[in-house]
């Protein structure tokens, strides 16, 4: 029977199993028409795989470059590390600088206006809102589509292993940049955090590939950085340094990378990105100290910590622990309602609102700008105003006008009254959360006012949601959960009757709970809520609402990230296989398809009829020794073949192989004709122009390919496949059959070697441990006669 | 060639390649004579591997209990986490509790005594301590032996795979608890944190086994814990709350698992530490607020935070990063030479002294209390006392003796003078921290009397680890940092005259270097610190001092767990493969020995042969088909093979194989059987007897093999066998010759799934991503057709 199938091999000469191009991979590089997103191919490069780019023949010159190449590599990843926070630090500065001189301005101007008519600073409110709102909208439209939303979706596919187009481009950048701060600063509910791990993303990416195209680098700069494995290693770091800026919270930042975004993790890479992080703190914070003497306008009130609860409650009683159980559960349930109904309005939007055009996306934005403008500023104008606290002379009712702050007086008739929904209502996301987490101001919001907000800025929120604009659902998020926290907390206040009990403490809960409900982080949710409070007596209470809201909102649907993920079409490999997939084997998987492959030399016309018939990125080489046997070679991409087709300098007239072991061969590429562009295409078949000469020539695959693609026996459980292609970042793994023999196993002992770098020791260790040393006796390099008795001295050569 | 080897495949029946047993194949089971330590093989349960045991003939049955089951399961997963919390809480409190209150009575004794007589108080004050030591000692030699030092290098090890005897017992468990409360409360130079993740660790194995052996739970209870997997995962929250527990620090406590314990981690797992974390949270908090009301005798002055610090320095000038760096290099370097002698002079001990019997671990640790004694309470007579700063009326000096706490007045001449040196030396080591983390106590001690201490206990922590007596580096790593760091903040004050230094910031700096100059932590490490002394504003110090000792260390050896599990022959798989790997294949890892296999039906006196002349864990199982091809079938462990020698229900007298598609076999063995029992070395070939009739019967092995472990090809590169062995906590990995075909290509989109659960929003996905539906269509149990057009109707059979 196996027999059979060898004696087919040798018949069919180049491709014995074509597989049938059907419709879904024929499509699966372009899920979306609107020019947004495209999905750029399932199984694309061999993204995390460790050796791909190595493998080829060029590996041993690198190994050649010795010790001093480690170091310059490894050197070269910290310094760029550095970079990546010092830039991300300095535009997470640049941005909240900006929005809160936007802000600041806007409101001191409007509460300058509305002392003599408060119809002319409405116009002035709304139309400078309108203002900001346009610029962010229209940047994102006319110059970087890819810079809408949130971007984490995309970022946590990019580290999935799926790139989506454009995502980390310059423009992109860019946009993110500029358009944040007028999507912020023009009032919209959404927040700025979101769009900083984006922005942080894109600088790390940058920075990797700018060596190549920007500033003319050396070409080992080029070579440091051509692995994909490296640059996805570089947007970790990224994401952590974003979030850290976002939220001056640099070990949130590391865990939310850890948890959150990337599939793959590897403790070497931690290090690098706790690195990261602490290079933004430490920028942010110089930025700040620096911007406290004034310099910056309206910036440079906060601390390093944003919103700081210390003051806040220090303790508290078992009967307290019931009202936020109910935090926690309120948090789990608006926050799954608020993903699915921006799930749907997503889907809307995406469907046939935003086919429409960049017109329809404008108006969109502005539309909605203009309802939060009326809203914000129309609701407190119905709002009666109370009479100021006069308990305590340390607190400042109302605030002097101009001044955005605690206290309002909005819209009210005697001095000493304030507004308490202009409070939250009418002022930035940043100051209203401050308000809301206050301390000491117990009675100052009425349940009423609480309760409108909560409706109206959910369904702002909401709405806002997937417009056209860089948006982060963090800020909205707080928002939304500390109004509820704080009204569950005025109600606790009168039941218990205590006064030790501060309703900012539940405002702090219920923002936790809320975002733990929608996002269903956990860990770095946790230490981010901290963080920004700097109250760490509260950690066992955070811990225990998201807790609760998680598993309320897992009960209904995913979280946020993963429903847009979905709905975006970026299939996201999730940690945990299905079940169903324990009872399905590998072979299954695959369906019925043929599988399409070369051998080892092939055809030029070949080689471009197979590329242009199906849109497979990888394909099998199988190689045929003398006696007649196939075997599986390696694993080819598709980029490489179309760089081997464009360039014509491997092609050649006989059919036969090179000998690679006579050290002959030139070599013609260079390691980074292979690299992929970063958010790019790349190379497509229809670019290429082969002459009829050149359809007629031979290329041999051998030095091209990837010699050990990972491989599974057809009958193993998908469950196992699954996991094995998840934990090490796979592209392709090989269904091959059951293997006839088992030449030797690996164990544990097999893997450990002694470092002989610190010979120091060894004495000690030997005498402790046994079985270690053998390493040193082994062969160190590739021994030339491994597998010449198995007569494969083609798959030997290739090795060498 | 291929051929060839069929061809002999099919000659030989039962056994081809003989491994021989080679010296350090027999030897690894035991690789300490002293009894403290055995290492349990090398590649003994495929530990982690997924599906090890539902891959029997069980599997259907278990998967007929469906959803009921898994939730179930899951119910009781989380139940388990709670309880690990709750007694790990538990027992953190009791170990607190009974140090406090026996260094409390001890030092108001002494103190008392010392009002008249400074001679008896010493001999008070040296029994004390003599009299806990010795406790401590005697529990650990006679009654608990794998109880002695901080164990985290024996959990790591369990983590990473590999089982030391007797780490996990009821008996561990006990004495490690009493052992600290005796090594701690006797003023020893070590710590009570290690041993309570030891702690936690013994609780979660134990609850995860206490079904079978100690409650009598129901079978199905047994069922759900036996998978090493779920063990393992216990054992992971189990650490994680040990490390809460010690530092009160929850989000330390996961991150600790995370980064330092765990060698494997899934996210979902990541959740359920969280949770354990925060319940022992709760529980400590209680505990401890129910001790605020002075229940707990001298215990409950300290809150949720250790050692706070958030009165300390609020700013910090960019002429304050020299000196930090500089403590972080003096913490690389101090940690660097700690672990370094520690390496050494546990290597004497073990080799040497600790070969010559209890006795003498019983003199040695009694010998370093009194040498500890002598000195913490001698020294302190040498030192000439300072009178009270008279500024602060806030400060209470001296304090009032038998009160213990700053400014302690020891061998003084006037009443209003204290002894520096004795603040720190003759007290608690938590006191002394904390007066070393003090603020606002500017010039408290000087700098020959912290050199005096720095040197002295530097050289009593390093004698003392290794004695046989539970022991942690946490607290004496911390006293030994805040010494040179308060030292060197010391000369920034006076250097820069500024007021706003803190000399107490700079201890805590030291403290965080000279940990991560000795354990290289980096993220835990920083959250343990800003957890303990609840000030968030040094975080980005601390990481600042960390990433530099942490290099610094680095470059000289190994971290202190490294070297500790090294050297009790715990071969670590460390996460990042050797450089020298690269080098190799696969097949050159295995050596030249042959592997030693089975046929699927083979003689009882053929494997009982085999087993006792070789001390593998893991053997191939082969068949062959009618047509005389090889196949390999799968992989049997050793243990699953002694189980089946024993129960002799397998045998059966044809050497045909079982027809397994007839659904008549009978299960004759339950699940459980198959499972190795806790910390324990399980049957042993010399256990089993068989009769001569038994030898002559034969057994199917196909039932009971693991029917798809881990294939690679013989020339796959070293270092990606590495990341798939070491990604995946695999024990057995197959080395197989190169496939001769590929069967099929899995790629991303094959392993996308739709859940048809959530049925409400399929149609919403449908329209936006392509190719999910795929799942829904395919064959949702195994198809009993799969394979047979291939030959292989005996290998069908088993995957039924």
């Amino acid at each position: 029977m196996l027999a059979n199938h060898l004696q087919n091999g040798v018949e069919t000469a180049k491709l014995i199993w074509s597989r049938l191009p059907n419709a879904e991979d024929a499509s699966d590089a372009e899920l979306d028409e609107d020019g947004v997103l495209r999905n750029d191919g399932f199984d694309g490069v061999e993204s995390l795989d460790y050796e791909v780019i190595e493998n080829y023949a060029y590996r041993q010159e690198q190994a050649r470059r010795g010790k001093l190449y480690v170091w310059y590599y490894v050197g070269v990843k910290w310094f760029f590390a550095l970079l990546i926070g010092i830039g991300t630090g300095f535009a997470a500065v640049l941005i909240n600088i900006s929005v809160e001189n936007f802000a600041g301005w806007k409101y001191s101007w409007t509460f300058t206006i509305i002392q003599r008519s408060y119809v002319a600073g409405f116009i002035v409110y709304t139309s400078i809102n309108l203002a900001l709102v346009f610029s962010s909208v229209y940047i994102i439209t006319q110059f970087a589509p890819a810079a809408a939303g949130s971007g984490i979706p995309e970022i946590k596919g990019y580290l999935n292993g799926i790139d989506t187009r454009g995502i980390l481009l310059f423009r992109t950048l860019i946009g993110k940049i500029f358009g944040s701060i007028g999507s912020v600063g023009g009032g919209l509910a959404l927040g700025k955090e979101g769009p900083l791990v984006h922005t942080g993303a894109c600088i790390a990416s940058l920075l990797g590939q700018g060596g190549s195209t920007k500033y003319h680098l050396s070409t080992r700069w080029l070579q440091v950085f051509k692995s994909d494995r490296d640059r996805r290693d570089l947007v970790t770091c990224g994401c952590a340094a974003g979030v850290a800026a976002a939220f001056r919270a640099p070990v949130g930042g590391v865990l939310f990378a850890l948890e959150e975004v990337t599939s793959w993790w590897r403790s070497q890479l931690m290090w690098r990105v706790f690195f990261t992080s602490a290079v933004v703190a430490v920028v942010v914070r110089t930025a700040m100290g620096w911007c406290k003497t004034g310099n910056c306008g309206h910036f440079g009130s906060g601390g390093f910590i944003i919103w700081d609860l210390s003051d806040g409650q220090e303790d508290y009683s078992f009967a307290e622990l019931l009202p936020m159980a109910i935090i926690g559960v309120i948090g789990g349930l608006l926050g799954a309602l608020f993903n699915q109904l921006t799930l749907y309005i997503t889907h809307w939007r995406r469907n046939y609102l935003h086919k429409k055009g960049n017109r329809v996306k404008i108006i969109e934005a502005c539309l909605i700008s203009v309802i939060t403008s009326v809203i914000s500023f129309g609701l407190p104008l119905f709002r009666k105003c109370s009479a100021c606290p006069d308990s305590d002379a340390s607190i400042e009712c109302p605030r002097a006008p101009g001044m955005y702050g605690n206290y309002v007086n909005f819209f009210c008739t005697k001095e000493n009254e304030y507004n308490d929904l202009a409070t939250i209502f009418f002022n930035t996301q940043d100051d209203a959360i401050r308000n809301l987490f206050s301390a000491k101001t117990i009675h100052e919001y009425s349940a009423q006012s609480l309760l409108t907000f909560l409706v109206m800025f959910y369904g702002l929120a909401v709405v806002t949601f997937g417009t056209a604009v860089p948006a982060g659902q963090f800020v909205p998020g707080i928002m939304i959960g500390s109004t509820y926290g704080r009204l569950v907390g005025m109600f606790v206040v009168r039941l218990y009757e205590k006064l030790n009990i501060e309703e900012g403490t539940y405002a702090l809960l219920g923002a936790a709970s809320f975002l733990g409900g929608s996002m269903r982080m956990t860990v770095s949710l946790c230490v981010i809520m901290v963080e920004i409070t700097n109250n760490l007596k509260l950690l066992p209470l955070i811990m225990l609402v998201l807790l609760i809201s998680k598993a309320v909102g897992d009960a209904f649907n995913e979280g946020l990230y993963e429903e847009q993920a979905r709905l975006r079409g970026i299939p996201l490999l999730e940690s945990r296989p299905k079940n169903l997939m324990r009872k399905m084997t590998a072979k299954e998987a695959c369906g019925n398809q043929k599988v399409c492959y070369f051998t080892r030399v092939v055809k030029v016309a070949d080689v471009a009829a197979i590329l242009r018939t199906n849109s497979h990125n990888g394909f099998p080489v199988v190689d045929q020794s003398r006696s007649g046997e196939t075997m599986v070679i390696g694993l080819i991409l598709r980029s490489h073949l179309l760089v081997l087709l464009q360039s014509k300098a491997d092609f050649q007239h006989s059919p036969l192989a090179v000998d690679m072991r006579s050290q002959s061969i030139p070599i013609r590429h260079s390691l980074s004709d292979f690299v992929k562009p970063v958010s790019s295409k790349g190379l497509s078949i229809s670019d290429i122009h082969l002459s009829p000469d050149d359809l007629e020539m031979y290329i041999d695959l051998a030095p091209f390919v990837n010699p050990s693609p990972y491989v599974v026996p057809e009958d193993m459980s998908l469950t196992k496949v699954y996991n094995l292609f998840r934990q090490l970042g796979l592209r392709h793994i090989f269904v091959v059959p059951r293997a006839s023999r088992v030449i030797g196993m690996i164990t544990r002992k097999d893997l450990i070697f002694e470092d002989n770098d610190d010979s120091g020791s060894v004495e000690l260790q030997s005498t402790s441990v046994r079985g270690r040393h053998r390493g040193g006796n082994r062969v160190r390099t590739r021994n030339p006669d491994v597998g010449q008795g198995q007569g494969h001295p083609l798959l030997n050569g290739l090795l060498e």
